[in-house]
């Protein structure tokens, strides 16, 4: 039997997702709480591994089992077993053919920036800090130009193992609320740091440093050189993936948004 | 020179605001730090003392100097010999007749509510998790029994220390954001844990366990054991407090609102 879970974490104490040999890893920490609810070992796949202090607020992950619990005893026995930081949203039977990976036709992540002269007290481990004022509205212009189907290797790490760099973007906006500044996007998949580096690049447009035209440049080059820095990772939250509704799963996991 | 300051602090790691002599209180951290960019020892005076695990989002304190530095140097400053979590977000001169506690007119607070069957991963430090299905609305309706001027022993812990228990509430609300319910109650000022046990007593008319009318029975009754349990202190946040204009304080601490 296949199940699909729905999970939320606060990367801040760990050392990413993907389960290591010696440090804390939020797939290791699930496997752990799953495996002690199902009785034997229980290996999981994500939808989208996330970097070391990268937040999580409905990342989805199946595993196989042959032990037989209700959606709520996963649920509640996975919740208890996991560290605060952890948490269990839904549990939900899926098809075999089902994979959390694979069958994920997008990934929404969001990046919070608190932009103000003071670094941040309240939610320091959910945001970065930007001390110079960002015009948003610069960035949001600048970002319309990674709309679509590109070669994204301006903004992708050396460490990325993925086949190709070619990624499409669905949708991309940045928004001022008050002290601060949100970065959505959401892509069919990411390059490793793809975020991180295009919102390093999106600050320096945001300050003023560069053109508004600069991201355009940047993803036609394909130089990791010549665009901005990584941005931290305090500031990202995987949103979570979607999936055509005939899976069954819950609505904040479907393509075309909550509407039901 | 008297000089204000507006201070952010996560509460979760503090035994409170007040000064101890042994546990980490939010008060030894920032007068240390002040002591440090004064070069004599600093002593401050708040709006509003808060408890183990409450959080401040605009706390407003007063010392006196004759230290010579520009605001910018005393609020960069503290910040530098600050704990991560404690932050100052301005300083002003003051006239030496204004006194955080006594010049106050009135006092926020927001109470979060995380309300759905799971508890939090993400947030954990900020919400109040509630697992039965709140009713918002009939909250907000009970609430509306608080306004005015009246006897609130009801909700008035033993160990207060006020030389009366009449306050004002000047405006209280109860609304839902999807998973979340906002408690935001004003009052000219506080009773030791008054704002946790009104919501302790507010989560029970929003279970259903109470009718909505329970509020102001209680409130009438005068009697702490008749009311709910003292809600917990994660969820709190001292939003801050309210001076009059003259004072020239930053707008999100002045009467009639952010509008200046």
């Amino acid at each position: 039997m296949r199940i699909a879970l729905g999970i939320e974490y606060d990367g801040t104490d760990f050392s990413g997702w993907q389960r290591l040999k010696t440090d804390a890893s939020v797939q290791g920490a699930l496997e752990q709480a799953l495996s002690k609810v199902a009785a034997h070992p229980v290996e999981v796949s994500c939808a989208g591994r996330t970097d070391a202090g990268v937040h999580g607020r409905c990342q989805v992950v199946h595993f196989d089992t042959g032990a037989r619990r209700d959606m709520r005893g996963w649920m509640l026995g996975a919740c208890s077993n996991l560290p605060a930081s952890v948490a269990v949203l839904w549990a939900q039977p899926v098809l075999e053919s089902f994979h959390a990976r694979y069958a994920a036709r997008s990934r929404r992540y969001r990046y919070h920036i608190l932009n103000r002269p003071v670094r941040a007290a309240l939610d320091a481990r959910y945001v970065t800090w930007e001390r110079l004022p960002l015009d948003a509205g610069r960035m949001h212009v600048a970002a319309q130009a990674l709309l679509g189907e590109h070669d994204f290797s301006a903004f992708r790490a050396l460490s990325c193992q993925a086949t190709h760099p070619r990624r499409s973007v669905l949708a991309v906006s940045v928004r001022r609320e008050d002290e601060e500044v949100f970065v959505d996007i959401e892509a069919n998949a990411f390059l490793h740091h793809m975020v991180r580096n295009i919102v390093g690049s999106l600050l320096m447009i945001g300050r003023d440093e560069r053109p508004v035209e600069w991201m355009a440049e940047l993803l036609a080059g394909c130089d990791r050189q010549a665009a901005g820095p990584t941005a931290a990772a305090s500031g990202l939250t995987f949103i979570g993936p979607r999936y055509e509704r005939h899976w069954g799963l819950p609505a904040e996991v479907c393509l075309m948004g909550a509407a039901q």
